[in-house]
């Protein structure tokens, strides 16, 4: 039923849904649209889209489902413009880390029986460098698709439809889907996907700083290192707006593990370093 | 030259090196000990050692070389009881993960002409979880192997030919030497070893506290949250010894970490945010 998708933004994210929809044989068009015609480039030549849109607004209008694949800003901006532009036959989603303000503004914006309808999603998929030549046809594979939408405004039949057959693409894409309340989730991301990806960048630069200059002493820490250290790669321009629209949860998530890490240095000669291990291991019981 | 190994302690290291040694082409005789004696069959059945031996003191008499792989505390009773018993006709090395002490344990009870000789070491290789069933050949493939002993001690030429049949083993299994001074060691592998791992226990007892109790709500984390946690199965027997033999340098990194999580958190709102992500991008440039 879903025959046209147009995907703005053809950065890692974007270039892998498209890759991911061809694998999972979805046969309808695939426009794509981003910001440096490099990038549409790259999707274009690895198959990623069918075809590269000059203006992203009117590859919106000529397309079922829109797919904003760009950071939480300028998904915002987006929504502000394709508003007016897009109506009932539209279905718009996106793939923003954040959700609370997505999901108020799609509330303000969509979601009225005359307007397109907003679905706000956000695939637990990535990796620590992006761009379009590193994009993934299983990227989603195995991942949770969240959901942060209230299903209680799909009031046209059409919208409704459109949501369904989302959704089956991303089932189709190899994820499972989890519908959350939006500050839930924005609360929830904060400790297992931003407390993660700020501890290793703390930890990365303050290495840096230790044994940065001194290649074969990095070496010394092997995987454990290696594992620890990966997302220190991941590139601010892809966490500003995160630290932006999240920073009370986050906030929160790093000062508890600032306390954790305190509570143990002040007993790594005391039984309670028992207890702290103990309490780690179960969170990787299998 | 080598043709008779010891090896005391057949858990995840000891069993390995074994493993890693016959992989190599050691056509020598290994025989193992290992205080649970369900382990040393384990050991046996795999490969890893040719044969049990009841004794570890006898076994070492009856060896030229004799590798230590049992906790640090162990390693230093086991010195305790093999200064006296052997002669310059034995090497006894170890894979103690902190070399301060047991370096100068060596100096006072090995390495004059008339004792055995005494190589600290310490293989970068390792896994969250231990036990010999876990033993792999390839364990110590690209890891760096580290010495702390001081080589102005090799007076005899017998120990001097023994050291260096030991490092050649240790360069057969795969792995790169380098020597450092014992006090640097503890602290570099305070940074790159023990501040990742003791990173990786309080996430994961933080996170197993705020999520823990919901299964589906881990798997949001994904491979990043995978990652930054799988040490923290990591079993405490394995670092008790670590964090009673290096405290300072420990606490001092993870001070360190705590300060600098800490000026993260006040600037996720500030440019500063790009900074630290870009001092974090410096450490793993490619």
């Amino acid at each position: 039923m879903i025959e046209r998708i147009a995907i703005l933004g053809t950065g890692l994210l974007g270039t892998s849904v498209g890759l991911a929809l061809r694998a999972a044989g979805f046969s309808g068009q695939i426009t794509g649209w981003n910001r440096s015609p490099e990038s549409a480039q790259t999707a274009l030549a690895a198959g990623a889209i069918d075809s590269i849109a000059a203006d992203p607004l009117q590859a919106a209008r000529e397309s079922q489902v829109v797919l904003l694949a760009v950071p939480i800003y300028a998904t915002l901006d987006f929504m502000e413009k394709l508003s007016g532009l897009l109506g009932s036959e539209h279905l718009v989603t996106d793939v923003g880390s954040t959700k609370k303000q997505i999901t108020a503004a799609a509330g303000r914006l969509f979601n009225t029986p005359e307007r397109a309808a907003f679905l706000p999603g956000h695939p637990m998929a990535g990796k620590e460098r992006g761009g379009a030549a590193l994009g993934d046809a299983n990227l989603f594979r195995g991942a949770v698709w969240l959901f942060t939408g209230d299903p209680a405004w799909q009031r046209s039949p059409r919208s409704a439809e459109l949501v369904k057959g989302w959704r089956e693409l991303v089932a189709a894409m190899g994820s499972k889907t989890l519908d959350l309340d939006p500050v839930r989730h924005d609360e929830l991301v904060a400790w297992v996907s931003h407390l993660p990806q700020f501890v290793a960048t703390a930890l990365s630069a303050l290495l840096e700083e230790e044994v940065g200059d001194a290649p074969e002493l990095k070496d010394v820490g092997g995987r454990a290192l290696r594992e620890m250290t990966r997302l220190g790669a991941s590139p601010y321009s892809m966490w500003r707006d995160i630290a932006l629209t999240n920073t009370e949860p986050v906030q929160a998530a790093l000062q508890a593990i600032e306390q954790r890490l305190a509570h143990l240095r002040e007993n790594l000669r005391t039984p309670e370093l028992r207890d702290e291990f103990e309490q780690a291991n179960k969170f990787r019981r299998e």
